[in-house]
């Protein structure tokens, strides 16, 4: 009995990690997932693995926390990609692109077609690796104070948009704005911003931008969904036993389900509720969209040039878009899209 | 060290549990979920919780699998709810309807909707609790020996098409037929059949069905999605330490997620290949999606007369997917379907 013990004992050690999310509690559904993958984990090695999370700012600031577990200021954190387009423009596969993945193929590519392997291989350098951690869904695209009617009456606006996205309205003639989030309702208020885009309906309700620009557009072609992630510090993961590191697998794949199934049980009831305080749903207009495809694709191009780990990454995320563009137009978007006539 | 190694080993049990699959090997994605069930449950107990997976007919023939775990021959069972609609036609709403949920909005309804409990709150009358374990997306309508142009060349057909699908082609004018997978292929060639449905591109690949009968119609609208799953026999279940229930629970939610991407990622390459060798894609005809979906308001009309449990369920299921239908047309539908116009 004692050895059996002892070799229990040394397979089940106490570790304790430190979560920093980049999200604020009040963004729920988003948030969430570091309590709820904490909570899993310990269930799966009796309390022995304990994760304890902390909001933005607690330790670091939102924006911060991949350097946070590249130092192992913290050993995971739960975070966006795309936050960190400044240090290489590679980290945006990891949550989304414009005009790029949707939710299940951004999951396909992740899963079954190198994806997770690719952008494992880029975290390396950054001493990190990843693990998918949620998805939104394709995002809207914001609230404007004005109606577009084409294209040139972006020309001069000043919109609340960050990343590629803030980068494809500059070349559309806007002027991209970066503003904190709790600094958007005042701006849009006073009419120093012309627009600003944030979530979808679940979270954007929160916020009550419908009371100061009415006008709800979508789709948010330059988050066709965005998945967060989970990353951890390459050293604090090697020193983990093997069980453990199935258990925080595990737990991070089931945020990954559940975020997305949460986000689009909640956003139809938000919409409507919007609907009925006064928003007004409109599509972007079909020569804006066309615009802002081709600044993409050009955008792409031109990283693929100078940024030889974005080029490597694109390949394949970009012949697999393809593929699953071509796939997803038959079966599934014909049941997406099907409205009975039977009236 | 003896009285600790003692309470651990009081917590982590050696339990052994069979897996009655309905599915043979050659339909690894689907097969697949077993073993990868089992491996996690492994990794994650230190190889003490063993499940061992078996296909069909191995133990029970795969239309068995529900009640071999009702009965206790084995522990859990991968299975699909509707292959047991004669036994109660609710056990449908835990795969898929006719214009019912896509596999994001299955999801969403099981996970987030209150279909879970609804589901097991079913089940236990059944002796069973489940797992959602899988699912295909949206099945492709199958391979048609002659085109159809309008519904009413249904008449007469003689179709491979179960369950609810089955009911409504009937209603159509068509003559449905069962027929198990292996005979489906030699059917067709010699004309006995007229169609038959099976999967989507990577599972119906392997049944060269193109060879004999070259029209491949989408969309599969007797299956907007088909969510698979693990049943298990209650009394097995409320056995198990706490901490072996979440593994199971957890490694079933990654198999859930899972699959659905390795058949995104799979189908594309398959449908390029099903094309190249003859195949010949057809979007069914208007009327006769008009005509098939109010036949299946019809067919759940007359279910909730007759069936209390399953019109406790539907009032869930069809308030849910009216929400989603009416939000997924919003920002989702409106990226998946973007086609640009930049030539």
């Amino acid at each position: 009995a004692w050895i059996s013990g002892t070799a229990v004992a040394a397979s089940t050690p106490m570790v304790k990690w430190r979560l920093a999310s980049s999200f604020p509690k009040s963004l729920d559904a988003i948030w969430n997932a570091a309590p709820q993958l904490a909570q899993r984990v310990a269930q799966l090695t009796d309390g022995k693995f304990d994760i304890r999370p902390f909001a933005a700012g607690e330790i670091v600031p939102g924006l911060q926390v991949a350097d946070a577990v590249q130092n192992a200021t913290v050993e995971v954190g739960h975070t966006a990609g795309y936050y960190y387009v400044g240090k290489d423009a590679a980290f945006a596969f990891d949550t989304t692109l414009p005009f790029g993945l949707t939710s299940r193929q951004q999951n396909a590519w992740i899963y079954s077609g190198g994806g997770l392997q690719l952008m494992r291989e880029f975290f390396k350098t950054y001493n990190m690796t990843s693990f998918p951690g949620g998805n939104t869904g394709t995002q809207m695209g914001g609230w404007w104070r004005k109606e577009l009617k084409s294209l040139a009456d972006l020309k001069g606006l000043k919109v609340r948009i960050p990343g590629f996205g803030g980068k494809i309205m500059a070349a559309l003639g806007a002027v991209p704005q970066t503003i904190a989030g709790g600094d958007i309702y005042p701006s849009l208020e006073k009419g120093t911003i012309d627009a600003a885009e944030w979530v979808g309906p679940y979270d954007d309700e929160k916020l009550g931008f419908q009371k100061v620009a009415k006008f709800y557009y979508y789709p948010g072609f330059w988050e066709p969904s965005a998945m967060l992630s989970f990353y951890v510090n390459l050293d604090a993961w090697n020193k983990l036993p093997k069980s453990y590191q199935v258990a925080f697998e595990l737990a991070a794949a089931e945020v990954n389900l559940t975020m997305q199934a949460a986000y689009d049980a909640k956003n139809p009831a938000a919409l409507g509720r919007l609907l009925k305080s006064g928003a007004q749903l409109r599509i972007f207009p079909r020569d804006l969209l066309d615009a802002a495809y081709l600044e993409a694709e050009k955008l792409y191009a031109e990283e693929c040039k100078s940024n030889p780990r974005f080029r490597k990454i694109f390949e394949s995320w970009n012949r697999f878009r393809s593929d699953q563009t071509n796939w997803f137009r038959v079966a599934e978007n014909a049941m997406a899209t099907y409205i009975p006539r039977t009236k």
